[in-house]
């Protein structure tokens, strides 16, 4: 996938993705229930938004133009916040960590089909784990003090990867330049594959059903 | 004012304004005419909650408890957002140029009065020049496009003012204390009339009138 055309329209989704990401943290962080927590997620949706800026520079190296690639992608990412607004701080934390693992996992992906320095970029811009161990730690003691909140949450990451695989395809049936990219580098399914069972291994480990 | 509770109350009130300033910008930037716009202000609003963690990492280490310090001040700095909410984009500008223009100038006299390293600190996380010059140009070509938008804006700036100082004075009335660490090095009132001078200034700048 070395042509600079497909290049740019895989980058404008990771990038659209980061500043969406940023507006979703922001907004998210008054849920918190103190200043602390709520300057955490702030710090979190600050990363996203250094991501978005080297992806679209990187676009703007290729010869695209960040704005305009980027306008393909804004109704299936603004949809998926809008169907999947928390309503309260663990909703909030649990729908980072979900989104940012699945990202995290695309990401990799992806980044096996393209070249340098396109591959180490997208590598580069994958979560701190850092917040992903922040929002781990706030979801296991959740569910410590109060164990009826598993149930809850397990119900609510489902509602978020249902989601998240509806506006992918969403995507796909618009894009079909993508699909046709990533289909020609993953013909046995393997990148659908890959991101279940990793989500199915990050619920295990903070306490969530699949 | 050498005494760390002291130096503490600042430093919280500062790091404060950074966090609040931060999800104002967050919030504003979907005022924004376009996406590239709106990553400008994202990464505005990314940069105060890096200078947010500057403070209150140097308020632990001076044995504070930012959440604690920062508490004090939530009243006045949410009502002043409260009182100020912009209605377009160009208002939302006008807010950040303004209002990050103010806390500049009230942070250098403040540094003023602080020994090392808080006073490096606090010189430290001034807004970078870049987003003041991205705004003042912003708001110079609306007005070269719309002379109308002129008037409208100089009100705006003037509402952000006034409201600037009427909070300013409810923090000295709640927080004694801070008034008499800043009164004992400003007996002459130096400080205001920095403030409303350096303000005119900047008003000027961008074609509009104090």
């Amino acid at each position: 996938m070395n042509e600079p055309g497909a290049v740019v329209e895989l980058l404008a989704l990771l990038a659209l993705g980061e500043l969406q990401a940023f507006g979703r943290l922001a907004d998210d962080s008054k849920l918190a229930p103190n200043l602390t927590r709520r300057a955490v997620l702030c710090e979190m949706a600050a990363a996203e938004i250094h991501n978005f800026r080297r992806l679209a520079d990187r676009i703007t190296e290729l010869g695209g133009d960040p704005e305009n690639a980027m306008q393909h992608y804004t109704g299936p990412l603004e949809d998926y916040h809008a169907q999947t607004e928390p309503n309260d701080y663990l909703e909030a934390l649990t729908k980072a960590y979900v989104g940012d693992g699945l990202a995290d996992d695309f990401y990799q992906v992806i980044a096996g089909f393209l070249g340098s320095p396109d591959r180490e970029l997208v590598l580069e811009v994958l979560h701190d784990d850092r917040y992903a161990e922040f929002a781990a730690e706030e979801i296991r003691s959740a569910i410590a003090e109060d164990p009826r909140a598993a149930n809850r949450l397990s119900m609510w990451a489902r509602r978020l990867m249902g989601e998240s695989l509806s506006q992918a395809q969403r995507v796909a049936a618009e894009r079909p330049e993508l699909l046709l990219l990533i289909g020609s580098q993953d013909a046995g399914g393997d990148l659908f594959r890959r991101l279940t069972s990793a989500h199915t291994t990050r619920m295990t480990a903070v306490g969530l059903n699949n």
